[in-house]
């Protein structure tokens, strides 16, 4: 029988064991961080309804939605993001979860776009929202859950820019551009990217403004800094304009807000000029940089939206949420050597070389696992050179040695991998409390359990 | 603009969060005994080439595989269980990753089949291997991981069944059925479902053996009872063929194995009879029952096999492994009131019912959060009284509530949602551990913290 090539479709691909650790320690930290601010976990089917899932994203979403007839002749498609078929859940069962309804969801998601270098056909989305309140304190937590997201994975040096939307509607009105914003934001969210000379023309070229107009947006560009002078500064050139003074006041309040939070003062930026995409978000808008790597991008962002559900319910759910970015996280992770480089989630193998002392090896692994320590056990009586050549490939941290003289005499030797070190250490299946207490000191962050 | 009706598919469900609350901590448990025992995660894609897929299961499953053309032209289809991606996964990357190669995978699989009570179209998988091995040492294991398993998941009362095919397959050498052992153990299957009448009713008809070699085939559901006496029996029964021999012998080790890494005696039975397919396993075969829920089936099966990627790859390589049944779990705990009941992953909601004290609230729940309790404040000043319901409809354990008066005298009261009990506790900002070891205490296992 000839062989079927072992093979990945193009696009996707497996996560090896060195790979998913790290990504389950995240998702893992993305949850507890969820919890402890009472967001809750959902799942929903990878398959919905076509009509659920096409005509809410753009055209091109529509193109890359994996779509495919069901041997019950339903078209059905693979979900291409998590805010559509939250927006079908909500219409759904909003009545009996009741507002205001807070939940987390952490699932794959598939685009069929044209693979790039780092861009994946299946990849993992890591959302949350509050749903069903448009108060600030919503928006707030918003701003501290990606504060504590953050520092939790490890990160220490990064910014939160919040803009709130309303402002740059409020300075387009005071400048007779309301019928305008769509072109002109599209030209504003370019800003970083293509610089302000180049943004000022496509305004003046693309919206059809003038470049006294022109130049007003992008005075938005200059609002950084202290908090108290850039509200002095946006109310200034706002004009006074109602909605504008309205949005100050909103961004004050999340500002402040955030920081009775525990966000520290020098993660927040507050930054008029990020715009978000067009249409969807309607209030705050952030985005979460790195201050170590700028250029990967924002890892966390999301907004204030007025109306999640309009296209499957009369109910008026509003709503505000973020989504982590998990593989940008990971490459950042990679680039800044946050990652652990291990492929074994145990850090103590127990070698196994005397073949008449197999239970005395499954017994021992059994008393440190239940002091909490993660253990493995060699399967194979084999040369004690290649378990160990095995536990520096899988990055194992300490070894346990003992052969029949070692067993005989009561005690272990303990191998620390990366400074080959050894030491004895009493032990017998009666009395393993030095052997257990030394392997957890060993363990101890502080490293060599001096 | 008409409203599209917000369904699932047939066959697929919505999991809502008290639904998923507790089977994301049954996975992470899961996780967590696995990465005990140094079992490693990895993931692979939803879709695989179609070829990948079919002809590995039964024409059932082939027909029942979720297939389409991609927009590329590639025939794929969605993985219906987690065995043939690991072949497939084990074929491309065990040359960089080596044995043995322990992994976990924990991922939903989908199948086209038709949709019954307790039974979806798309379920989770909870999967775990040992590649590469033959050592016996990797059979205990799969007992010690399984009984470690529903222990920490909560149970107490389970029993572990265990047979080696080997010794099946002895007994048929020695009674001269070699050639026949496909129709007698599909009939010895169905043993513990038609009884033993209709059983060897079958063997004879089905099988075409006689009556005495149906008897004796049969003798084998009486070796129950003391590990030493069952041995015994099956040395007897199988007149000391060699492949029986080996195969008793190792099934002893698997028994006394177990017992050294710590699994209880009481949970261990030997069943020779249990047979679990036909030709897949071919060594030591696992299923567990629940004690107090017997008919609900087996929780945790699994076995030996000779060779899993022989499609994919000419290295050979052997493994065992065994799946968590995760639907049928959450079942029976929710049968056996072992599942909790909220539908908030946070204990302690904040009220927040005065507006001027946004910011002290927030400050309060960073405060909680900081010392790892986790907090909901609820996002509106909205009267108490809707608060306190939406906390007890929630399943909140603890309500703080401060107005204007508390925030004046320093102090918050905690209302003990079950028993309504209030009590006033100090509070300010500077000093909040007064409120802090409180709220602890009273979220204590032993209860009122008393």
């Amino acid at each position: 029988m000839s062989l079927i090539q072992p093979r990945t479709l193009k696009g996707f691909r497996d996560y090896l064991p060195a790979v998913m650790i790290p990504r389950e320690q995240l998702m893992q930290t993305a949850r507890e961080v969820f919890r402890s601010f009472g967001f809750a976990p959902i799942d929903t089917p990878t398959l919905e309804h076509l009509e659920i899932l096409t005509g809410k994203g753009s055209e091109e979403t529509d193109r890359q939605i994996y779509r495919f007839t069901d041997n019950g002749g339903r078209d059905v498609g693979m979900r291409f993001d998590l805010t559509v078929p939250l927006a079908r859940f909500a219409a759904q069962h909003i009545g009996s979860l009741g507002v205001p309804f807070k939940r987390y969801h952490i699932a794959p998601v598939w685009r069929g776009e044209k693979p790039q270098e780092g861009r994946y056909r299946e990849f993992v989305q890591c959302d949350f929202d509050t749903i069903g309140t448009e108060s600030v304190l919503a928006d707030i937590e918003a701003v501290a859950v990606i504060n504590r997201l953050l520092e939790t994975i490890g990160f220490d040096r990064f910014t939160i820019s919040i803009n709130n939307r309303a402002i740059l509607t409020g300075l387009l009105e005071h400048l007779d551009l309301a019928d305008r914003s769509v072109a002109v934001l599209r030209s504003l969210d370019k800003l970083e990217k293509i610089g302000r000379k180049k943004t000022a023309d496509e305004m003046i070229s693309a919206a059809g403004v003038t470049s006294e107009q022109a130049d007003a947006v992008l005075q938005l560009a200059d609002c950084t800094g202290e908090a108290d002078s850039v509200f002095a500064t946006l109310t200034q050139i706002s004009g006074g304009n109602e909605t504008a003074m309205t949005g100050i006041a909103r961004l004050r309040d999340i500002y402040e807000g955030s920081l009775a939070s525990g966000v520290p003062k020098q993660r927040l930026r507050l930054d008029v000029s990020i715009a978000r995409g067009l249409d969807y978000y309607t209030g705050v808008i952030f985005e979460t940089t790195l201050d170590d790597l700028p250029t990967i991008g924002s890892v966390c962002s999301g907004g204030r939206y007025d109306n999640l559900a309009g296209l499957y319910t009369k109910q008026h759910l509003p709503g505000i949420g973020a989504s982590l970015g998990l593989d940008r996280l990971i490459a950042a992770m990679e680039q800044l050597n946050l990652l652990p480089t291990a492929s074994t989630p145990a850090p103590v193998l127990v070698t196994y070389f005397d073949k008449d002392h197999r239970d005395d090896y499954l017994r021992l692994a059994h008393q440190l696992r239940s002091a909490g320590i993660a253990v493995e056990v060699y399967p194979e009586p084999r040369k004690l050179g290649a378990q160990l050549k095995y536990a520096d490939a899988h990055g194992f941290t300490i070894a346990i040695i003992a052969g029949g003289t070692e067993w005989a005499e009561g005690e272990c030797q303990l191998k620390v991998l990366a400074t080959k070190q050894s030491e004895q250490v009493a032990y017998t299946h009666d009395h393993p409390s030095a052997l257990v207490d030394r392997v957890a000191q060993l363990l101890a962050p502080s490293g060599d359990g001096a």
